[in-house]
């Protein structure tokens, strides 16, 4: 647009929300505009809000975790069993896996996966932390919790191979069916895996 | 969620883009930790550009536009052409005929419709400022930019009825055919309109 319709400022606050995910041009838009109209109960909490992550926000020394504590909430809960380690491509994946509650262990996040069309070798992810916290004692058991991706199965074996000669039990989460899924939707794979692993009624 | 799994900061900031139209819970955690990954690129530079909005955007008090300026860049801007001003519902529609960049003429902006149903009457409108501006004299023609929805034909109508006797036109945006839009997948009152202000080819 060549006309100025409105200060620099709120040009840029919109260029600046299309890059959150899931706004585009178009709804940052509508974003910035909602902000402007709800000053006081929308927009002056957000820019604090954004503000205090900006100032508290770090990534755990320990496990890879985004706290404002570092080591971070997770690691310091004593309530937590110590014994079990659940390997993570990403903080996304951690926090899915918390929601789910199935279980109140650790986490390791590597920060992805292998991938070396993207030039993603081990040294870019964490899994020299991983092995070190393996070998410092303590864990029994580590659970590859990574994507049923090409990339995160590779990832799996590479760090199956690396921690070779460590006394620790490494699993991976099963494949099945979804809870909730339809047979009739599900690729063959998965009903192969779901057959293979059937379990008694 | 009953365990903490981050510090307090991270669940507000989260609750709070959940409110930002076109994000909802789930898209919010994801906007969340992008912005915490992306620190310097994206969450300084945004929490910035929020601050800076919640200091400086104001609303015109001349046409009703939001800017960092008081009367508005439009308002001021000497290029416009003065006798013509365009009413709109909303900001957002200033800015779409803004985009269209059809015509280079200044705006009024209501605040909305009137409503009984959800109790918005000609007062909580910004009417009285438009009768008033044109009361003041130097606007030949109004341009009622309303959407062709009940409530907004209700309220041009009201609009003109508050203009009786004051010397000024008002005419309002064609109905027809949208650019690139098929025939087949309109409504009859839309189709008759367009064969009812049919021009010559």
């Amino acid at each position: 647009m060549s006309k100025r319709i409105a200060g620099p400022e709120i040009e840029r606050l919109i260029q600046l929300l299309a890059k959150v995910p899931g706004l585009g041009p178009r709804s940052a838009r509508r974003a910035a505009l909602h902000l402007i109209k709800k000053k006081e109960l929308l927009l002056a909490p957000l820019s604090a809000a954004l503000a205090e992550a900006l100032e508290k926000v770090r990534v755990c020394s320990v496990c890879g975790n985004v706290d404002t504590a570092d080591p971070c909430t997770i690691c310091t809960d004593p309530r937590r069993e110590q014994a079990t380690l659940i390997v993570v491509e990403d903080v996304a994946d951690l926090w899915a896996l918390e929601r789910a509650g199935a279980m109140n262990v650790r986490y390791h996040v590597l920060g992805g996966t292998l991938s070396p069309l993207d030039g993603i070798g081990p040294d870019d992810l964490n899994i020299a932390g991983l092995v070190a916290r393996v070998a410092e004692g303590g864990v029994a058991e580590i659970v590859l919790a990574v994507n049923a991706t090409v990339e995160g199965q590779t990832t799996a074996h590479y760090i199956i191979d690396r921690l070779a000669g460590l006394e620790v039990k490494v699993t991976r989460l099963a494949h099945g069916v979804p809870v909730g899924g339809e047979l009739d939707y599900l690729d063959e794979g998965t009903l192969a895996a779901a057959l293979k692993s059937r379990t008694a009624f």
